[in-house]
């Protein structure tokens, strides 16, 4: 059966596929093969792997994507925390302490990430994520087996009745999707975001009394100080971490106890609240049993909430990402502010030239978690009754844009942000050569006087001054003593 | 020159608009006119309309899309609160109380929407919202000068020098973005959402005891209350009221007092605290200064945050009206486990016939809101340098999705949630129908043994009960004691 | 009870919105009313309006958006064309040709816009827009029952029997959405953009010999023409152009004749390739009835593909307004190469300042069409079975896109484009200074040494010139017969 | 250098993702390195990796989402392609024919696959993708070097002067983008469309007998045949395909002879066009060189356009998957009237129970898709001046929504809609227990009696004939004669 699998996969695809579709199957691939069995009855499996039936099944049904869009790391790695907490609690309720030990054992491997290669299942399954429950179960099962002495496959310790005891799919995929998310936002994003406020907070200091023009509509207008500009950045970055740490305590709800359909069939009381308890001390974060399970399984709000704290970030570090480069845009044609470091040639033609690639990056990983956000929006919004079925495609999007953006924010700080420079000099020419500095008359000859001064130097080309006195509005001392860049970045007393 | 683009205007257009675009000028033709004058130099203006010479050039410049797309009521009035607090403030720092009173009963007469006919802008103007701003002075002057009995264009009350004294439109018109944000949440949106959530939690309490079958995957699954699966829908809603509450700290921090470029030149020190007071005091709500005003201007991370908010409430909705339409469906040919109220007759050519109209508003609604939101995420992305120039249509996505849910959500537990019945005859007939109250058997003759069982009945077309007396694995006195739906819908002792 | 009415309203609203539903009952109020009746039931109903009980029971029910949210006035009008042409085909069936006729002239005057006032439906109403449907029927009856001298109310001429012989709202509904949407498209879209692209190239040709930086990562790049820059929006228009067109052909396919679930039931055969003949001759546009009436009534693909047309075109304006803002940016510390047309005074407190606004009411619309293709979408992929219950919101997204970006193309066409002029001198200057003609110097010297000459000339602030002779890589002879801008705006022969 | 980062890389990330890292490096570690030097200097690359400098130190700076997120392989097969037709054009003009056919050979391995593990740059890079087409000229020339016998790293075959000879990134990236496009497009997605449309199609046909109930509004309604129901889904399909296709003539056209900002600086005349040709010689496709290589390099809205008609297909496999698994809902408490084939044992909790798990893969990537077209949109509409860099970005989601839609519509033909069977007897019952059967007495006895018949029937738990015989409006042999299903599932005479 499995090498009619492996050859229909090899002849199925066009050729532009078949490599692809060789090293993958190599992952997997055998010289020899087990015989593992469900309610379907029984199936061919790699005797290298530890995964059984239902796991060989959703192989063969869900030929979508190829390995890139396996089931995510962080995903199985909670599968295994979770797991190894549910045989400790369940050995609480009654479960043979040496199958509980194997278990625990078993899915510590897991939750290191040891056991990576036995979860070949991708996210285009069922979107209860029950087949991804089942491969932890499968694989747990076998190499708890295998560590009791047993052999893969027969079922001394048994993926349901041990393994899954007291859960169900529909319970254990949404807490794996907290906990994964959950672990992420606190290893990941954060301390990345916490990195990139805190360099953009000493680069606005560094920056502190460098006057510049400011623009608004792209269009020159009064001056501010870069350190100021760069405080702006700095206080997105900052609002930033509040949203996502203010989305935590929906994503700290696990549905861990709601089994089928968030009723808790098949448990015990106080199941769910000490499985939550084992897995917030096994992760040091504050999870908690969910208030209500009906709404843990069938709806993913929390995801969507999470989603548009990563949203508002996007846009945030988009607005950042774009001012830096168009800031330092040139060398000599652009505004050129700011000199940006330079990482690597910027192009295969054009000697010398230096490119804002981590802006770059940066800005596309914002687009991406713009759609990815979208594509939760639409997932969490198609529940039907007692399970929302887009589960995996919504842990799969909001674990992609924790994770791009972490690592791109962490890029862009270090290669970018860290080391950017003003060109004092440049800022300094187009700051006097503005107009703009009119504005500081206002309050002595009133706007429409003003105005006639901004005009009169545009249109003929001349300084401010040159306009002022020529209109016969001020005297030169006058003129001096109110146009005066460093006044104008703050209100008066 | 005003009969000339009023007669542009009527010839401009294709036929098929011709009507709307009479209407639309009706509202601000007038037979006789007067001259206003702004730096750019006199125009004609309608004699009967209190804007001037800016209001006037943005009506000529900016003919997109008809008196559909004027700037939101919202925002006029939180126009109205801004301009009489900072006449309030001015008069502190020095601005004469005769004209600076007028002012603030101006502007109240704006608050409270009486003047709505003179601000004819639409949304697609300039980008920082500048010319609704000036409409806001200009209709303010010109009422202040009234008052004071004077001439309409005299500029006795001035609209830049008065009016406007210590603003700009750039710290303006993000001003009353929060406050009519703010306002809107406050007085529309969570008291509807609230509304909902108590009728949900009381049909969720007075369908406590109807046991019913679960669904999952759309399929068949263990029992649960009808109360508890609406016990979801009321956490929805709960977790929806917390969630845009949750951005209001963010939402609440005016930008005024920033000026131009955040730098708040041109203002005193403390203005910007002063006037965040006295617009708190004015609208009982805790608006504070914001911040960092370069952020206020320069980015709206905050709508796209409360955005973000409204998109997961969209999320719920859509699934709480889904499911409810599917629970409801039938007469005789769906599910039929509801009975929603009739409002109307549903069809012109099915008689009898009764839809979830009020589910198909609501859903409506939330797929407006989904797209609202990323409109508003691809205008907050877009900022530049010291100003975000999106600002009108991130305003105007934020207040109609915030409108629309409010009214939508209010409207929902009216006409259809408050009247929701259960159709306990039909709950109870396709609950012991059901295949799979075999669950319940697990625990006592195993996973694979309770499979067989309910694989049988299905094959056979029997019940459970015969089906596994058939296969031996259940006396039928056991089957009766363990098949007890009402036993099933929570975890054991 | 239309009293209770209209006191409901009035007391149901928070404070802040009492004067909105002032204006907006007034619409309707009256001081005397009839009695019209339906199958749920006799209604009041305002004596001076032509609609009937259906329509009053929607006002009733659905009380959310307020009167900006009323169905646009395209469907409006395109349900006259459509009864007008439903009159026309029922007299070939036997529909009494007094009715008939006076049911044509009733449809007409509603097709012209005559009748708005009598359509007060919002958009937040049943998904099938069956209350809008029985709006027009009930208007168009009373209408045709006047013209014969019969009373309002009287059914004299019937909304259901006679307007809505042979249909149904569920394929009179999205029959109208395909007229109006098919109008809307070749009377104000495709105009627009033409308009636009014939400007954009005479830019194109206008500037063709003037020779620039060009600018690549934002970054100083090899030299182009300012016509070549051109060229690229203005394919870009043509482009979008040639997207709206290629999906009109799925848009000129009419549903009509499948009436309330595809099937055509209570039809005659022929009657919908009859219909559809006669709104294409009523119309002059090209549309035939649908292939496949279950596709047209269930699904509405058709408005997903056109949005997505708009959504390109939204991207390519959004690109295109940014290039021209950015080109236009200073007027003295930004790149300054265009002048923008001045239309109005940019600031309110920075005299003599001129803002892109015509770019910025662009971009936003951009960002507003990208949204409503979201709402589109999501509608649309929410159809259940024979009906997709989300007409009017992808009706009402998709018209706003139309109107949106063809009156911003025309506004930014008249008010900025066409008097976009280029600042030679500054074009001249910036060119001159810049590194990258550098690249000139590969073929000869090979990327290695003019890398190196670039890097010089950067870091030591001198042209490329002395940095070449100084590295002795050249001869000054040589470099100025190689560098010479014009020969670098294309390929050697 | 290699060392540390190595290391660097082991340190840096938290314990979570250590053993990811372990594994993407251990793909590139290696016990021994050799020099590569570009213009930034030299740098150590693994010895056994075909890779340059340009390639290492992107590895290096770009440490975003690790190898999940590598440059698709469509691209780097699209540049194996592009790099042999350069070669074999520039050997027309005057490149040397011993390295003109080492780099074909070469090339033609990466266009094969073969060299896929010397790829290992991801997605979040430059904007432009210079880093990978960097990668893939050094790759090329350290393999073609090899071929004649030099070493690696000694450049006898040079990266830029020889293979990227004549081209950019700025013109090759989009080209590549376009080629891996256009040929998933015809040889991934519209194959598995076509065979997802001759499936339906023969059960359109296969179902075209079974009268059933209709559904409007989730309501009962009047019948139509389930083949008629699954034409409306194969017209879906088939629009769908028609779709894309029209798309083609845009994503038809390569960048290529653009060079660097569109000139074509640095190619010969002709090179454009040539080719052009030689790729659609070796793709089989008919690709040419863009009208407007400004366009094709600061835009890329042909992605936009070809995204949307993919969002639309998503939006129809929506709503006809949704179809499906309601229709197949069940067994017992569902509608039921459509069986799915089994392919796996559905619930880890419940036996017996199967899930329709293709429809949910489907929509979820559905999800995707519309999510990843919201990614492309922003970033192509976020193109500045000369040069788009937001290229990667889309060119990956595009890649991303054309597999998974091609591999998700094979799977849910080949796994779902083929083993689809009706349950006629189920069908049955529902259609004769339904009052909508009533529409047809309309023509009869008037749309307010046949309403009365229903009401009548809907409220008394009644047949319609019961009703009708007790209102006294029909006789039975009346009702008999009229009430016929079969009848009622098209226009009549």
């Amino acid at each position: 059966m499995a090498l009619y699998v492996l050859s229909r996969r090899l002849s199925s695809r066009s050729t532009s596929t078949t490599l692809l579709t060789l090293r993958f199957t190599s992952n997997y691939s055998s010289s020899s093969f087990r015989e593992e069995r469900d309610t379907f009855g029984p199936i061919q499996v790699p005797s290298d792997k530890l995964w059984g039936a239902q796991t060989q099944r959703s192989l063969q049904n869900f030929d979508i994507g190829g390995p890139r869009e396996r089931m995510p790391e962080p995903i199985v790695r909670a599968f295994g925390i979770l797991k190894k907490c549910a045989a400790k609690v369940n050995m609480e309720y009654g479960l043979d302490p040496t199958i509980g030990k194997a278990i625990m054992q078993a899915a510590q491997e897991v939750a290191e990430g040891k056991l990576n290669d036995h979860f070949p299942l991708v996210v285009w399954q069922t979107g209860s994520g029950t087949q991804s429950n089942m491969n932890a179960n499968e694989v747990i099962a076998n190499r708890a087996s295998e560590i009791l002495g047993h052999m893969r496959g027969e079922k001394f310790v048994h993926p349901n009745d041990h393994v899954n005891r007291s859960q169900s799919s529909n319970d254990t995929f949404p807490t794996v999707m907290h906990i994964a998310a959950g672990m992420e936002i606190n290893s990941r994003l954060i301390p990345s975001l916490k990195t990139l406020h805190a360099t953009l907070n000493s680069k606005s200091i560094e920056f502190k009394d460098i006057v510049k023009i400011g623009r608004t509509h792209t269009q020159d207008a009064t001056p501010l100080t870069l350190g100021q500009e760069f405080s702006g950045y700095t206080t997105q970055v900052k609002y930033g971490i509040e949203r996502v740490i203010s989305t935590l305590p929906h994503m700290y709800q696990l549905a861990q106890g709601g089994t089928a359909v968030g009723t808790g069939l098949n448990t015990k009381k106080g199941f769910d609240a000490k499985i939550a308890a084992a897995v917030a001390e096994e992760t040091h974060l504050p999870f908690v049993t969910a208030e209500n399970k009906f709404e843990a399984l069938a709806a993913h709000d929390a995801f969507v909430e999470t989603s548009g704290a990563l949203n508002t970030i996007a846009a945030s570090l988009m607005k950042v990402a774009n001012d830096i480069r168009l800031l330092g845009s040139g060398p000599r044609c652009g505004l050129g502010e700011l000199i940006l470091p330079e990482n690597e040639p910027g192009s295969s033609i054009m000697p010398g030239k230096v490119n804002p690639t981590q802006c770059e990056a940066l800005t596309m990983v914002c687009a991406q978690v713009m759609g990815n956000h979208v594509a939760i929006t639409v997932g969490a919004s198609n529940g039907h009754f007692e399970l929302n079925v887009f589960k995996p495609v919504i842990a799969s999007c909001l674990l992609h844009s924790l994770r791009l953006l972490g690592d791109s924010s962490a890029s862009f700080e270090k290669n970018c942000v860290r080391g950017i420079q003003a060109n004092r000099e440049r800022i300094s020419k187009l700051l006097h050569e503005s107009l703009m500095l009119v504005t500081s008359l206002n309050p002595k000859i009133g706007y429409d006087k003003a105005a006639a001064v901004a005009k009169t130097a545009h249109k003929e080309g001349t300084t401010l001054k040159e306009a002022a006195l020529k209109l016969g509005v001020l005297s030169s001392e006058e003129f001096d003593s109110l146009v005066v860049p460093e006044k104008m970045i703050g209100p008066s007393d």
